[in-house]
């Protein structure tokens, strides 16, 4: 499996851990330190403790829409890389950042930051698709 | 000058250049390749080329409004790190994630995610100012 796959599969699992409502995935997805989160409409969240606590508000307040995942983009740099990709819940897409950093050959998110962008999806989009940056 | 402070100053070259509407700056300041860029409501745009497009045209059409950054915190690992802000155009406050990497010992921006955060801010706000995390 190379870097991006790595990357890309790090991606996914966050978002399976969302959609799941899966905290403890959650928790064990982000990085014990140096972390940062801008969830949509809220403002800078800095600290492992603060992003989990508003990873666990959300999580227990999961609605009933579909949370997926599309055009992910990977790039990569020694250890640490992004994915940047367009997530939707519902109908309503965001542009998001996913940042992580390859920690004990594991690669942890240090920053995520999602924010709505004008794009109506439709709700029988196909499943999500990766494209990789070479 | 600390490496806080070097990617602290960074960032404040970043918001001089927008907030002068000096595209030679900007140009300078964004990083040969791996950039990326989610200004609010934008789809995620990838690769110096749209990146730098983008911004000729918001440098090209700046209103009156006035621009400053607040309340920065820097994350340096190694050769990339990030400076997190709340950036102030006129009366609108955004969540900004400005990313960096050191190249031949310059910090060069990689990535940019602003994204509109509800905080309503006054016009007679101090002026910018800065907050370490160590």
């Amino acid at each position: 499996m190379g870097e991006d796959d790595e990357i890309l599969a790090a991606n996914a699992a966050y978002y399976r851990a969302f959609a799941g409502g899966d905290f403890a995935a959650m928790s064990r997805i982000w990085a014990p330190d140096q972390v940062s989160c801008v969830h949509p409409g809220w403002p800078v969240l800095v600290g492992r403790a603060a992003v989990l606590e508003s990873w666990q508000g959300i999580l227990g307040n999961l609605g009933p829409e579909r949370i997926v995942f599309h055009e992910a983009t990977a790039m990569v740099a020694g250890d640490e890389g992004r994915v940047l990709c367009i997530e939707v819940i519902g109908t309503v897409a965001f542009a998001a950042s996913n940042w992580f950093r390859r920690i004990d050959g594991i690669w942890r998110m240090i920053h995520h930051h999602a924010s709505p962008i004008a794009l109506q999806v439709d709700d029988d989009a196909p499943e999500p698709r990766s494209r990789r940056l070479n």
